[in-house]
């Protein structure tokens, strides 16, 4: 399998710019060979404003950008991209609007059969995988499905967020969402990636970068944390 | 319009026990006609131990409580029914659950119509505004429509949790999470509940309750704070 993906948990860490913390990572992974990135935008509600903030941080980094969102025709811009980068926002705007325009499966498509480098941060990390059922956002749009890109087996958590034991907040912490979600039945993993960590895949390669471990929740079992560096291939061949 | 409503916005509040911080507000709104409540459970997995959690506090306050879950007709169970309350935990479970046992429908029509009492907290709050759209909650399973009861026609927000201006934690905040849902289309007015506040409906008639201020957020309009005590009536009647 070609599939080459750059899964990052966020777009912006504390402290520092847009995509700053993960630029190194970026430019090893689209490499000297890519010179076009498809941006898609659909998580946030100003499009334009969004594609500016792109198209400027990546051609810091040596990258134009294709915003879909300009394209007369969002299928054909997916067809003839030399590679894709999903932005975050809002998890359920960004996935009815990929259906809407008819994109998902043209995107699974190039990724897995064609090669096309695929970058997501933050919601673009969630639409990825198997489904959004790990989201943090708010269900402001009701998708036509849950199910997503599908281009790993399994669901990812971004910003990941360890419980606080000074919180005095009574709403379910981090931990005890995705437990609930691995009570319901068929459920697969979840990566919990911290913020300042993401997944990098390499046909069935998998490894952990960035600065932040990664916490993996399997039914019915301990989580288990993983440290940078980590070799995570196990979550795209086996069901756990 | 015999509507009577009590909507808190959590089930518990830090240092205190299950319904506690409320108890004097339910036993003002059942009251000494109500003998019996029905308790629906479906927010959270384990419907058992959630019943006798529920039945164990109205005891102590004086209700008797049937569980929906052990009932071997669900709608009948509704239709019998003297007083409902819907409890929290996940608010996608709670709703797919209602629609699969049905008795959506049935639950409006015997408020609305029938004056039954109706206490909600947190997802039980949720589900009896017009829709899920600004639950808090993962979406760990897919309902077949975020429409809710619908027994007043705008959203709320429970849980409203302020933001930390020391926060180093990159998700949205709360309050972007809900302009993002203002964002869209013909999307009604959200009332953020704090941990600690409630509202009680009596008829057209709407009061904030509870030891915590309010918040309505309004499409393109500055939020407004609201007091203990404050008469929101026009929520019920304006489409804001």
């Amino acid at each position: 399998m070609k599939r080459r993906l750059l899964l990052v948990s966020n777009s912006t860490l504390h402290g520092s710019g847009y995509l700053e913390h993960c630029q190194q990572q970026i430019k090893d992974f689209f490499g000297n060979d890519v010179k076009r990135v498809l941006f898609v935008p659909y998580a946030l509600h100003d499009r334009d404003a969004y594609a500016k903030t792109a198209r400027d941080k990546f051609k810091s980094l040596g990258y134009e950008v294709d915003s879909i969102h300009e394209a007369s025709d969002p299928v054909e811009a997916v067809r003839k991209a030399e590679s894709i980068f999903i932005g975050g926002g809002n998890t359920f705007r960004l996935l009815k609007c990929l259906y809407d325009n008819q994109v998902v499966t043209e995107i699974r498509k190039r990724v897995l059969e064609d090669g096309v480098p695929y970058m997501g941060s933050s919601a673009g990390t969630n639409v990825s995988t198997i489904s959004i059922n790990t989201t943090n956002d708010m269900p402001i749009v009701y998708p036509p499905t849950f199910s997503a890109i599908g281009l790993v087996p399994f669901n990812i958590n971004p910003h990941y967020l360890d419980t606080d034991p000074n919180s005095r907040h009574m709403g379910e912490t981090r931990e005890q969402r995705i437990t609930q979600y691995l009570e319901e039945p068929d459920t697969p993993c979840v990566l919990a990636l911290r913020e300042g960590c993401m997944l990098l895949v390499e046909g069935d390669k998998a490894t952990l970068l960035g600065s932040t471990k990664a916490r993996l929740f399997i039914r019915e079992k301990p989580t288990v944390e993983y440290e940078t560096g980590s070799d995570l291939s196990f979550l795209l061949t086996d069901r756990l």
